[in-house]
């Protein structure tokens, strides 16, 4: 998206790009139309001074929480001026890009409502959540207990004597701990304890409670809450307040129990209602697949700063007195930073096919359709896994790719760095989930024999006989271009990993053992299972009708990046398993490496086609018109120790060092 | 180090060592007096509050440099009242462990006036130096030149007239960017500019600088000097003045050149002096050195975080209501951290060897043999490429192994990956030095069969015919302990990498067109050779008389599991190369799996073994004692946003939202 009309120093490498940039930003939007919402939304945010964000890093944990509070009321002002629709606000929060408070109450807080409540709760609480009239988060984790939800320790015990219950914090591990928007701001929470009744476990559940007097703020009677301090990097989560509460025998009322799914009657009765139980994995895939998607956009976020960093900056190179060489020109640059780069294209595209997942259970959900939960469940956890671990990584190696500049905040990356990450461990633990995922390919492996058919993500299984012996078929450099040998040798790959651990797992006479002591091994075959997904998912899209000049050749040639690019990483897998030779292997890096040579002329307008303001880049390195240096030369003046030529303390900490007056001094 | 006295909620784990801890922390520390100083003068840190550190991301810019300028004019004033030695001096600034301009005073501009100046240089600055009655920095890279310090554009023009030069920055990109302690404390600098003498450039060379005034601190006409802002993370290096520099036509006196290689005369004569340039080399070999010894101080630091937080932790695999499972056991963790952990040994032994390796070099130089020097530059190149390179991704999975708890700061774990990272970039971005060590393994390569004997790290290669066809020995799981075993397939798939990319690179009729197109295979073979270094280093290390119970055989497990590790890691290099079978690949994984059961119960005092002060490691989650909770807890309390219940901003940023009074809000 341009800049402010200046000259564009990118303008050269623009119209060196063989496809309609204008097209692509269509596919990556995924239509016309959210292209034009987006496109709309965040000129709208660049362009409003309230939503300046460069400051970030300079402030004061105070300072920034405050700015943070006020940016979000501001926001939801703006909102209900604009009349803005649903979706628009929500890009409109995506594009203000800071954590706050509203991203729990609308993304866990009003959904466990809608999602657990009975139609009389939703009804009850639903309107004042809409109008924000109370701010709720979602209190789920504990200082002992995040992976591990059954082991929560909280408790909500039922008193028959006052129709109540008493939500209690018996241990101090069982504080409440992490949940956004507690610490300060929230005035309700979702809270799951523990549910006894009647001195029994029945195992945990969602509460509704209230922590903080609509009058005057102050935390009810029982309540202790507080900000649980500073997290990783400055600016970034810290304009959150993750928060720890505990409660001490707080009551609550009978019907502030979230009841869809399990009922506690006056007497005390405890009653599975008629709703399957299913519906939370429900939920469960919709929260992933946002994941997912997000993951692509933080990756692009980077992947495009470091790519026009990267024609920017000039290293080495230069001959007769010429310009020095482009960083961007340099092999090694482009074997980083481009399989990044068709990276953020698939996790786009793999994302896209999530959300299409998603209505497709809900709808058999509510057929009482339940038979492509487990799989769906599966491909989420694997993909949300695999995706944010990968993102993770990238976003660090784009700072490292923009070298010593990347470790400015004013490059953006830090920051990014420091927001992202968090995404690896939240909604559940990465390794956790890659277990999940291998437990279902173990289970899927076993059943081979039995006439089950394996359905959607794992069909390739029902060739097992085939995969287990098929010889890949490619004996050219340009073999590894054609979608079905690359499909073939990652499912070959998958599958022989697959098989390899429940061969393993067969030698165990306790099979959970099995599980546990050869985790880490089932743990790379999911990893396999997740790869072939996305390489599987880009692959379906190209087979879509894409129109505008050069764009689907520009997404074949991604494809073939990240399934060669992966293949290369993980070739001990490939070889391991015989799947493909030394000299396949050999040909694929070749092919790998011409196509570095056809991303290059296109890099920067597939960077543009991601359609960032400079806002929302936030990053000097990465602006669109490419004018690097003048303007890190001109943030760097902005910095606070820079508001007096001498600093703050020179009179009592540096001059008595050079005058040798140490001795006196006060220190 | 033991802590504060109270009840070791790890006793148990410590128990369960089957090795004398104390003579392993002698075996780390390298030797019983390092061992002594390293201990004394971490308690004098630890015990004295000047140096608490604990607060230090919660500061905004000013106060943090302030507070650290504090810190480091006491430190200076301890330095000469307990008259500590050159030694005790270095390790006290280890342990205060806050990125100070004395840094560069010491690490930089001293070795620069010593390594470059002439005697009579010396004999003037470096008293001034050593009593830091001036303070010094290294102004070396500018905003457009980091690593092609050959390209620097700052000039330094000689004036017959007046017999000075005069430095200039003829544009932006050449103002000076980077330098540590440049921005706000620094009265000198040593800079590097481009010596024109008589219109002709003569390359770059160092030039004593002064910037500030002595009597008021401002700076000196023609000077343009600040700090370039915030970096990656809170705290971290925010603590120091990094630092912009612009000269305006600064004149400075002809003998604030340093000439200790090359010398201009009164007349403007250019004269090489017979000192060699190859001094430089053993400077940089010098520095590097240090950086690898610094990542073995990281690594170790978090992985000590990491591994005792491990033991803490519980999650999942209650049995009848018992304790759940400590994460420690879970074999996904180990296989994680086991691996880092003997990471940080390797990279310690690894690290000797270099400082001995450069006592060697400097020894031969002084007898004017530079037979060595090459062979050493390109292990510590790579050497510092490897372990920086591993370091910093070390720290993030260690922070990802302690859950969420890692993202806070109070986990200690941000603020070490924030402060170290910067390490692979600086003093060499790490792949050009892998590419350097490529050329090295190239030209050695194409030697080979020319009679000359390929030394030192490259040895190895001498033995070209066997490796090129050898096959692995390996029939049985315990095989992979045999060093010969792992040794041998560690040269085979180094020496097959260089040979591939040699012959790869014959097929260009322009070599260096080659080299720059398989530059991305040219890194990956460099970083074979240096694995290879680190694995052969750890194995001549066990050669050694180990003294102390069990101390060997921990030291052993170790290094089977570094090795098989990245066996693993980078299977595809050895199995298609065809170095190992994809059974016997499968065999040392195994093996890799039952190494991790033995390093299980010596976990903790293999971390123990590090000697860090709760001080030093700055981590809740890392405690000595393992009380983990109830000081997480109390840490959450000192932030700034808990000061006051209700949050500065609650009425008019809160308040008008929960009660639609929005319109009407000044925002």
């Amino acid at each position: 998206m341009e800049g402010g009309g200046g000259v564009d120093h990118l303008a050269d490498e623009r119209q060196k790009a063989r496809f309609d940039v204008d097209e692509m930003k269509i596919v990556w939007a995924g239509s016309r139309h959210a292209f034009e919402v987006s496109d709309r939304v965040a000129r709208l945010v660049a362009s409003d001074p309230a939503f300046r964000k460069d400051n970030r890093t300079m402030l004061s944990r105070k300072e920034l929480f405050k700015s943070t509070l006020k940016k979000t009321a501001y926001a939801w002002k703006r909102i209900m001026e604009l009349r803005l629709t649903e979706e628009e606000a929500s890009r409109l929060r995506f594009f203000i890009d800071e954590p706050a408070y509203t991203d729990l109450h609308w993304g866990m807080f009003v959904p466990a409502i809608k999602g657990q409540g009975t139609e009389e709760q939703q009804q009850k609480w639903l309107p004042l959540a809409y109008k924000m009239q109370i701010i709720g988060c979602y209190a789920q984790t504990e200082l002992g207990h995040g992976s591990n939800v059954q082991g929560l320790e909280t408790t909500a015990t039922f008193d028959p004597q006052t129709d109540e219950f008493i939500i209690d914090s018996p241990t101090l591990t069982s504080s409440k701990w992490w949940p956004g928007g507690l610490g300060k701001v929230s005035t309700h929470a979702v809270a799951y304890a523990r549910l006894i009744v009647n001195g029994q476990d029945h195992g945990v559940h969602g509460f509704i409670v209230q922590l903080r007097s609509l009058e005057d703020h102050m935390p009810l009677p029982g309540i202790t809450v507080g900000d649980i301090g500073m997290k990783f990097g400055s600016g970034a989560y810290n304009s959150m307040d993750n928060g720890v509460l505990r409660f001490d025998h707080v009551r609550i009322p009978r019907n502030q129990m979230l009841m869809r799914v399990l009922q506690v009657t006056r007497e005390g009765k405890v009653m599975q209602s008629d709703v399957p139980r299913q519906l939370i994995y429900g939920t469960m895939v919709f929260v992933r697949q946002t994941i997912v998607s997000d993951a692509s956009c933080a990756l692009s976020r980077a992947v495009c700063i470091a790519t026009r960093y990267s024609a920017v900056r000039r290293q080495f190179g230069s001959q007769n007195g010429g310009p020095e060489t482009q960083v961007i020109d340099y092999k090694t640059q482009q074997s980083r930073l481009f399989p990044l780069l068709a990276s953020a294209y698939a996790f786009r595209f793999v994302g896209e096919w999530l959300k299409w997942l998603y209505t497709d259970v809900t709808q058999r959900l509510q057929a009482n359709d339940f038979s492509t939960l487990p799989e769906a469940h599966a491909c989420t956890a694997g993909l949300k896994s695999l995706t944010t671990s990968a993102t993770a990584d990238a976003i660090e190696e784009c700072r490292k790719l923009c070298g010593g500049h990347g470790y400015l905040s004013s490059s953006g990356l830090p920051e990014l760095f420091a927001v992202y990450i968090p995404a690896c461990t939240y909604e559940g633990d990465n390794t956790v989930m890659l277990l999940q995922v291998a437990r279902f390919l173990m289970k899927t492996v076993s059943q081979l024999g039995s006439g089950k058919q394996p359905v959607g993500s794992t069909a390739y299984m029902s060739r097992a006989e085939h995969l287990m012996q098929c010889c890949c078929s490619a004996q050219r450099v340009e073999d590894w271009l054609k979608p079905n040998v690359v499909l073939e040798a990652f499912e070959a790959r998958a599958l022989r990993m697959s098989v390899a651990c429940a061969q393993n797992l067969s030698k165990f006479s306790n099979p959970e053992e099995g599980f546990a002591e050869l985790s880490a091994d089932l743990v790379e075959a999911a990893t396999a299972h997740c790869q072939l997904i996305v390489v599987s998912k880009f692959i379906e899209k190209l087979q879509q009708d894409i129109p505008g000049k050069g764009v689907k050749e520009q997404l074949q040639t991604l494809c073939s990046v990240y399934s060669l690019y992966v293949l290369h990483k993980h070739l001990g897998d490939f070889l391991s398993g015989g799947c493909i030779t030394p000299k396949q292997a050999s040909l694929a890096n070749e092919q790998l490496r011409s196509l570095y040579s056809q991303v290059r002329p296109n890099a920067i307008a597939l960077v543009d086609a991601f359609n960032y303001t400079d806002h929302y880049l936030g990053s000097v390195l990465g602006r669109y018109d490419g004018n690097v240096y003048p303007k890190l030369y001109e943030e760097a003046w902005k910095d606070p120790l820079n508001d007096s030529v001498v600093p703050d303390g020179y009179h009592e900490y540096i001059r008595p060092v050079l005058k040798q007056q140490l001795r006196n001094a006060r220190l």
